[in-house]
């Protein structure tokens, strides 16, 4: 959904909570036990965008099978997204990107699966290690539309809430259903994602205000319809402690769909653009760098809701209009922004 | 490189061979000495473009496998094409498409492969089935710009002829040598392509006569100058039956790369706009066809040759000026299309 190359270039946020996910990572490619045979190495990147997050992280899980088994057993990576990914931009970075796992490597097989992860989408059994950052915050669907935000972690509105928090549920036991068909026995997956802090709290209060202030406003000038901000919804959720071990605790061995919890951890990411800001005192910087991400990880969706759908003729318009709203509301009052991050290892039994 | 689902929709000259093809894979399918592990099945499709002509061959290989494997045995299906190919459109037409494999069978795994198949793309002896439709005949890269022509087959320039015959024979080996390696002990690779008939022509040759006579009158109306069309360059090859056997008859085993060959026919393709026209008399609708297929499978490759790039500004009306004109030009004097065509099997030893 994103432009050329788009997500990878405004991606500052989500590598924010990267480098503790990717220690996670490499502990698991180190602790996997090695099949005796010569089965192959299978990675699967579960909502990869446009790869550029995760060449890091998979070069060095590479590096580790690479210690481990030598040069020649294949390794193959599955990176999976949405049809509508840029997949070719994905394929491009791998072959040029100087941090690409293709660079210092032979015998690495990447490939793309174009379908949701709320599906099986590779065979059972077959995955030795599973990486998923920043992408199981994004729900299946949006229950319904969100009357007084585009966020539901700021509506006031009780039913939108619950339909919300219903769909979080089902959507985490459908993604752990289908992960733990495709883990191999002993193989591990990792999760970075969106999370609720121990006060409840989704995080993001100011950039959130700044978008929604922006979308209000463009009703007061005509250029939007009451209507068409009501029906916008970013289809994402902040999950707590709990909510990610729910399916698990209803268990009496802990296991759900043959996995278990090995490690949970919420934390808070690091505000990079707030600490570059801090040193520089940019503001309009500061307010361009979150609006960017806005931009990149949130405004298609909210694109997608104006009344002509995605070939609606004022779409540029509304998106160059939003992050300048955005930007400029947040560089009228720059604020640290919470970053509440999620980090989960799970091993199937 | 083309728009969204174009080359889907004008695929109509590529499914003239398809029929002969799709019962040699069907008949691989059947002969294949199943491995006695409950190792995964994998079918690669070398240069799937946006995956329409794909659908059908691989529906009945996996129809095959099911009948002697039955549900269960998961089967992975590659497909892969340049980076820049549309894979959101395969994607789409996985999901959507009727006549996709998706939409009977369960346990069937697509990816796709977006690299060069003149690089190994896959791990070694991975591969049960390969399909490589309309697609061996491009060539890794333009060895020259053509003076007098955009197709080598009618230069008159026998340094450029002799440039495109040795890269067209260096691809040729090195797509056997990755195949050779991908394939398992086995498995076999059926291809279609582009071919010279036993009297060594390369066909089209109305076709190729009305786009290079719409792009000299480009030049004449000043819209291209004359440099620009000089660069121009559909790299594309016909083989002949020599040209196939080579590489197998250099050695005394008749082996290339652990390949050998099992079946290879030249035979001409139906034009099925030709007999449309001998139906409906309908001359323009015969130009707009074969231009409509001209303009999805090279009018993209022209276009990149324009003084700015894939960028320049000219490159909408150009493609709709040289369809327009190609059309026009066939419109006036309806001619049957010769279609050289070549099916081979190889097996893996």
């Amino acid at each position: 959904m994103q432009g050329d190359g788009e997500y990878n270039r405004s991606s500052k946020v989500q590598a924010a909570g990267l480098s503790p996910a990717i220690s996670l990572l490499v502990n698991a490619a180190r602790a996997f036990e090695l099949p005796s045979d010569a089965e192959p190495i299978v990675i699967a990147d579960y909502g990869s965008s446009q790869g550029g997050n995760s060449l890091e992280p998979i070069a060095l899980a590479i590096q580790v099978f690479r210690q481990r088994l030598g040069q020649k057993r294949p390794v193959a990576v599955f990176h999976t997204d949405l049809p509508d990914n840029d997949f070719s931009a994905l394929f491009r970075t791998l072959a040029e990107d100087p941090r690409s796992y293709l660079q210092n490597h032979p015998n690495i097989f990447p490939a793309a699966v174009g379908r949701s992860f709320y599906e099986q989408i590779l065979p059972v059994n077959s995955v030795t290690l599973g990486w998923s950052s920043w992408a199981v915050q994004w729900l299946s669907q949006a229950p319904r539309s969100i009357p007084d935000q585009v966020q539901v972690a700021y509506s006031r509105d009780s039913a939108t809430k619950a339909a919300f928090a219903a769909q979080a549920a089902s959507d985490w036991r459908t993604f752990l259903t289908h992960r733990g068909a495709e883990l191999r026995p002993g193989g591990r997956l990792i999760i970075l994602t969106m999370a609720l802090d121990d006060s409840g709290s989704f995080g993001y209060a100011p950039v959130l205000d700044a978008m929604y202030g922006s979308l209000l406003n463009m009703v007061e000038t005509g250029f939007l319809a009451q209507d068409e901000v009501a029906r916008m919804t970013i289809p994402t959720v902040g999950r707590s402690r709990s909510d990610f071990l729910a399916p698990f605790q209803a268990s009496s061995d802990g296991r759900f769909a043959e996995l278990s919890v090995e490690h949970l951890e919420i934390f808070r990411g690091e505000d990079r653009i707030w600490n570059q800001y801090q040193k520089d005192g940019d503001a309009e910087k500061f307010g361009a760098q979150w609006a960017a991400f806005s931009r990149a990880s949130a405004f298609p969706t909210l694109a997608a809701d104006l009344r002509g759908g995605r070939t609606d003729p004022r779409t540029e318009e509304f998106v160059s209009g939003l992050e300048a709203g955005t930007a400029q509301k947040l560089a009228m009052a720059p604020a640290e922004m919470v970053i509440p991050l999620a980090e989960m290892v799970l091993r199937k039994e």
